[in-house]
């Protein structure tokens, strides 16, 4: 059973940039207590998607990009902001196109996850790919993504490489190892 | 086989509070593209936990704990900042005394994981807490977290609860379900 949900008695933007806005909140807790918080929310955002493209039975596609927040390269699930108009399996299936070069005839929706609840109200949309076919969309990325694939079952030998860091894309691998297994 | 690093050209705070600084990047990608980023760094961070506390062999300790980004309720892994003076494991002992009652005797890092590298320099170390027993210390949580046992191998079910959302607890429940399998 949920407690009763604390009362947020102020909020206040406290400094912001072109993608964030920091937000202080003062909060008041059911038994009395208050704190004073501080939240990050993105601007402009219509949420996000995170895909699982399954070239085959076990062989996930992942890709290798630059990480700005670690200064360093990461290989991990394709993702990307949805757009204006999308949905957020459309969202996924452009932003395979356009990071991985493939299209998929079936994509279902696994589970929204969130990163930092405490403090960030960011969720992504997380999305199985299969049913892949070869096609290419010109995207934004800098530079070219390196594209490997990986077998899903081995997610352990995955992070021993030290290369595949983030929370998001590790739930989302075990996810989909999970519900294929079931399939 | 890792690409050249992007180069960072510039680094400027662009906006920054109490808890927060976002900074504006420019980067050179080694095929000549630049790009502005900005990234989130956390003002006077030591680094974080994420605490797997096991009951017994299948029993792992949940926590409900406000969650002000989303402003609800989340169910997840007990956490929190590591503190001046304190290695990963020692944090990791003191937030499972001070938010779910237990100590633990025997304590193992399992993973460091990342939340959003693109844009959050954040990472955090998910550390499995074994051989409990009762201590509680007193925390800083302003209110008391009710302590939530589940079968650490009915991860579905959770998740089907639409309680718990958290890429990181996700992850780290995945994980360690996996290493004490193996065991």
């Amino acid at each position: 059973m949920s407690k009763k949900i604390p009362i947020i008695h102020s909020t206040a933007v406290v400094a912001e940039s072109r993608l964030f806005r920091i937000e202080a909140l003062e909060i008041e807790f059911s038994g009395g207590q208050f704190r004073q918080y501080e939240r990050l929310a993105r601007n402009a955002s219509m949420g996000a998607v995170l895909v699982v493209p399954m070239l085959d039975s076990h062989t996930v596609l992942l890709v290798r990009e630059y990480a700005a927040g670690l200064h360093r390269y990461e290989l991990g699930l394709p993702k990307g902001k949805i757009d204006a108009g999308e949905d957020s399996l459309a969202a996924a299936n452009r932003e395979l196109k356009e990071e991985v070069g493939f299209g998929a005839n079936r994509l279902s929706h696994l589970h929204t996850v969130s990163l930092a609840p405490a403090y960030l109200e960011h969720t992504i949309d997380i999305i199985l790919a299969q049913d892949l076919y070869p096609e290419k969309l010109l995207g934004d990325e800098p530079e070219e993504l390196e594209v490997v694939p990986w077998n899903i079952y081995q997610i352990d030998q995955l992070l021993a490489t030290g290369e595949c860091s983030e929370a998001r894309s590790i739930a989302a691998l075990y996810m989909a190892a999970e519900y294929l297994r079931k399939c």
